[in-house]
């Protein structure tokens, strides 16, 4: 055992002495109590292993030494960006160099003419929309962290968002990657242009790999034009069914919200507490819908959603303005931050066809019962992506045992209902044991096969996503 | 020799042997003339091999069949759809078994509620639309051979089409796939939900692939609320700078057309010769443009397009009605049947950065002239994606030998102008060569892992898209 500890001692040495070798300073850490702190995202229940350094590179020669040096002395690396991540993809493995790209965070060109932004992917994704929309242009993916997730977290998780009802989510803004390999080498992918058929999509591939693949250095991303300011109606329901019912409405009406979320019980419950919210007693269920259309075709929208909302036996109230309509917003915006109120929360990611509203609802209450937790369920409700909320005491072993089993307990509930285990927020760790179950042994092999196509060493972020 | 060429017929007897036992009836063909017939597809100079067989599968289990066989006797397998492909990926390689799925034509589920479409493979892109539309229900790609091309196909190439420059091209519209492996295994990748990021995206890694990865037996596709009849409106242009000039600032103003399609002064003799159109002598470019958004937005929408085309110098007309706009679109939809009376024509697919029109025009037009040959151009101006078409007489050798150069040459030229070989019609046989230039040697060697990853042997469609 000693003479193993003084090997890889003696081994980690070396590989840290080349790796300083070609760093300036300022770039390589060792201190201990730096590790610790970039050794985690933020993630529930995803205990971090030991590093053995930290590498915050500020251009791509830098990650390319990283990756060549990890590849001489098979060393682990794990990426990371604004560690965000609710999953454990950016937590530190035992032994492993962080390499953490925050500090590349330029915008290397915004092409209005041919609506594209070329970026470095450590900026924030708030950052970018900002500045794209100085051209009059608009990068929709908004997950909810978007203040402080960064573009490249983004791509390697293929983060979602409150737009996508209505545009998509972040592979489907992806034209191009430039990427280093496990071995140092720079693979460009993609285009400029927004078609293009030549070879392989090595591009939607690498979206969503979450660091297994390789490390983004830059991305090439569409834009669109800049929406209008949204109206919002919102609607209040005496029970789920009818809230769901509301929601089959407009999907089968054909009318296209920017945004359709979804607040249940539970979650009304703890922003009436926490905020002050003064949701009646009666209400079940809240839905909330906008469009940013713009103009009278908006006001057109806006009104058949609000019949929609109607017919199906909801209070339904409609937004004067769009300040206004971002105060009605706030209930549905605050429910995570009023459930931290209450204990300690793990926020579960599940997508279901978008007609299995109900039965994830009742499923999930059940299991609140069930294990004797409280949980709300908010979420995109015109995807049919739910954030089904655990709320626990971590200080009480037994309660956070139970709540560990109630969040996977929620993710087979929806497998059952044919949805899956997630819809933005990644496999990482925390998902790892139900991925098979998702995907399957044959799936899982092809997973391995193409991972060892791009990292035959298997030193990028190995353990997260699925099991060598 | 001789007794290579004896083991080779009696290795191909085993084989043949071996497929026919797990077939009924009428399944397999080993008829020359047959055989002839389906070796092709409709490239141009992709000279096909000779094919041991035909099999026309009619279900899942006679695919796995094929593939079961032809991995026991190392045999290539060339899938094939509606072969209405213009790259050659479907053409037969010497010793394959051809592998048809046009029998798999149906449709397996239709589902409003989630807006979904389950089909078999070889159903017509056509049928698929009508099926849906009679539920309220769009499937957007469009491809121009919509008629005669098949879902399997339009998967297996990302097909897009002219609803692109709103709609986007096929893959972003897949939701999973089944697919039968080189070793006959089915996998099943993706879900029903419109978002889930469980594991690696290989959906839409086998979306383009060309065969080469799998052979996709069913496939579930997203789809949108029926668009409403479209509002058309129509510029001509003294020059080619003038319609660019129009294009860019439809891109800026922000206005989303349904369609935004080109034709330069070759296409406009054409079609005035072979169909009597009566554009004027001065006229050098046509834009044409469509609002689908219905109503008085589509009105309004129009009024943009409209603005914006004779802000840039266009003489612009507006169809009153859709009937009206469609009889304005015949000019364009006729332009490759108007070439046609010139010669065979070879129909190039590359696609550059928008701002890149005229470059691409003035270019191709330089290279025409150089090659002494009749070139077109049309296509797809708000994506970048043009049609440069090259008429020839196939029985002059010398002229075809100009007419393969020059096609060669337009490519090049998108190259040089940021833009790929391909926009919707795929690499297949015809690009292999300037696959490598587009991509360069280390994505090659990527892609190569990537096809070993899913057929260690080889054997699925070998030779198509790239070399092994």
């Amino acid at each position: 055992m000693s003479d193993t500890a003084v090997d890889r001692d003696t081994a980690t040495e070396a590989a840290l002495a080349d790796l300083a070798t070609g760093l300036p300073e300022g770039v390589l850490s060792t201190d201990p109590d730096v590790l610790a702190s970039y050794s985690i995202d933020r993630a529930m229940f995803a205990e971090p292993g030991r590093p053995i350094a930290l590498v915050r590179a500020r251009d791509r020669e830098q990650v390319q030494h990283v990756m060549r040096t990890a590849t001489r002395h098979r060393i682990p690396v794990v990426p990371q960006g604004a560690r965000s991540g609710l999953s454990g993809a950016a937590t530190a493995s035992d032994g492993c160099i962080l390499l953490n790209v925050e500090r590349m965070n330029q915008i290397v060109e915004i092409d209005p003419a041919n609506r594209l932004v070329v970026t470095q992917p450590g900026i924030f994704n708030a950052d970018l929309s900002r500045a794209v929309g100085e051209h009059g242009l608009y990068y929709p993916p908004d997950p909810s962290s978007w203040e402080f997730c960064s573009i490249g977290g983004n791509l390697s998780t293929n983060s979602g968002g409150l737009c996508c009802v209505k545009y998509g989510v972040t592979t489907d803004y992806v034209l191009g990657l430039e990427l280093v390999l496990a071995d140092g080498q720079v693979l460009r992918t993609g285009r400029r242009t927004v078609k293009g058929v030549a070879g392989y999509d090595l591009t939607k591939l690498i979206v969503g790999s979450e660091g297994t693949l390789g490390v983004i250095t830059e991305a090439t991303l569409m834009l669109r034009p800049k929406t209008e300011q949204p109206l919002t109606v919102v609607a209040t329901y005496g029970s789920c069914e009818e809230a769901a019912a509301a929601v089959s409405a407009v999907v089968a009406c054909g009318v296209q919200p920017s945004l359709l979320e979804f607040m249940d019980r539970a979650s009304i419950d703890a922003v009436n507490e926490a905020f002050n919210m003064g949701f009646d007693d009666d209400v079940q269920a809240v839905l909330l819908a906008q469009s940013d259309i713009g103009g009278d075709h908006a006001v057109r929208q806006i009104a058949q959603l609000e019949e929609c909302f109607a017919a199906a036996g909801g209070d339904v109230m409609v937004a004067e303005d769009p300040a206004e309509g971002e105060a009605l917003l706030a209930a549905r915006r605050q429910v995570l931050t009023a459930f931290e109120r209450f204990g300690t929360t793990m926020i579960d990611d599940v997508c279901v066809p978008r007609d299995k509203l109900v039965e994830l609802v009742h499923g999930t209450r059940a299991l609140a019962e069930k294990y004797s937790l409280m949980v709300g369920v908010v979420g995109h409700a015109g995807d049919g992506n739910f954030h089904p909320t655990v709320c626990f005491d971590p200080t009480d072993a037994e309660q956070t045992r139970r709540a560990q089993e109630l969040f996977d307990a929620i993710m087979e509930l929806s497998l059952d209902l044919g949805g899956t285990i997630t819809g933005e927020h990644g496999v990482g760790t925390l998902k790892l044991d139900l991925l098979e179950r998702e995907v399957g042994q044959l799936s899982l092999e092809l997973h391995r096969r193409v991972k060892a196509a791009f990292d035959p060493l298997g030193i990028l972020n190995p353990g997260k996503v699925f099991r060598a």
